[in-house]
């Protein structure tokens, strides 16, 4: 049971809106299995407010740090004082620790999360010819951690090509050896598509994009956690495709970011 | 049992330090108990950043407000938006509202909430002789309710002096008919005296002041509220007072501020 004193830390989820995010849940269970006097509440902040919250939370004693979701994971990135090499990298942030003087260090765990998921399947990305598709925050995040977990090939799909096109020039910069170029959905043949757009949270969305074009056997990854299961992947189960769920991500990175933050 | 999740509304209770703060266990009782999904968690923030963290609270879209304690009830008052009657007085607050539109309006039920308490306890102050010790917020917020719920006369103790006389010009410009002056616990008769000083908060804390010139049956109320049970209390009850405790004025309070919070 979670009883809460003067004396319990905090730890915040920020997005907006904050109805979808499941991380207070997930924490406050994983404090309460690890006998961690620390409490999680969502955060609800529009962009416009997120600089002067992300300020007030340096002095903010009691404060263990703050998780980022949509829309605020590249937003925060020049609000904090320290990134570390990953969110460096990728210029995102899915995590914030809080040190002791107020100092804020980012660090991003989307990427790690979702291969480590991957293989925790059993499904080994090394050498996979793979579509992501969504170059924000999560896209970014993802494309990068498969290109360093050995994919082979790499194709970047996003509404805005511009933002494709950058991502695209960050992975050939940082990570020599991969084959990377902007691509679609019918343009290539791939081991696994990664969905990393937002479509699928809400029920009425559009599928982020359409299967017809991949053969049986084709891995197709979820980077929504909420519905734990999407349309996308009903459809992708029901073509004899092989739906991965975005809640592998979550579950492979909490021992991830619970150390990062120092709990 | 308390389970938090993306929709969950959320009370803060602003302090510096926050060890000893009841509110969170108490509102969180009450929400519970009206069956709100709201939570309330303790904020340590220090006296140099709180204009930085109250700006950050207009953009926190699922907070309903926050209480204030020591030191920053005096403190936020520039911060706000808009004041009730008796913040505006006593130029103190400890509640805030949020409104949907960001803006905060503090209001100021320290001392309604310590004359209720008195009132509770079959001990209405009309007519009687009091000694406020203390001009802090708490200190000005039951000086003032008293002074306006028909105290006869008044005496102000406070270690800064200047503080001390400006509480007795603002009482008696606002309040007509009290007779009301700097004083000490030995300077004359008292038919109640109230400790509005942080004194008996921690363990090794000197009495706020000496209890051997009071007639017997004297009132000696605390305004500290944890320890439920201050030392003044026990010397108070020792010597044949009456003891009275500060805990009387939370619960006369919690009324009140779930009305003006809007919960």
């Amino acid at each position: 049971m979670l009883v809460i004193t003067g004396k319990t830390m905090v730890y915040l989820c920020v997005g907006h809106p904050t109805d979808h995010v499941k991380a207070p849940e997930v924490f406050n269970d994983l404090f309460r299995d690890r006998g961690i006097d620390a409490v999680t509440i969502a955060v609800d902040v529009a962009p416009e407010d997120l600089a002067a919250f992300v300020e007030a939370t340096k002095g903010w004693r009691n404060l263990i740090g703050f998780g980022l979701t949509i829309p605020h994971k590249e937003a925060v990135v020049p609000l904090l004082d320290e990134l570390d090499p990953t969110a460096q990298r990728t210029r995102a942030v899915n995590t914030v620790r809080r040190l002791p003087s107020g100092r804020l260090v980012g660090g991003l765990f989307d990427g790690l999360g979702f291969v480590q998921g991957l293989r925790d399947a059993g499904r080994d990305p090394r050498g996979m010819s793979v579509l992501v598709v969504g170059a924000g925050g999560v896209g970014r995040a993802i494309a990068f951690a498969l290109a360093e977990a050995g994919a082979s090939s790499m194709a970047i799909a996003n509404r805005s090509r511009p933002r494709a096109e950058r991502l695209v020039d960050d992975i050939a910069q940082i990570v020599p050896g991969v084959s990377v170029d902007v691509g679609s959905i019918g343009s290539g043949r791939y081991d696994l598509v990664v969905n990393a757009t937002s479509l699928g949270m809400h029920e009425d969305d559009d599928l982020p994009f359409a299967l017809d074009s991949l053969a049986p056997g084709t891995v197709v990854a979820e980077a929504v956690m909420s519905p734990e299961v999407t349309a996308l992947l009903v459809e992708a189960e029901r073509r004899g495709l092989t739906p991965h769920r975005g809640r592998a991500m979550r579950d492979a990175q909490m021992d991830v970011v619970a150390r990062f933050i120092g709990v």
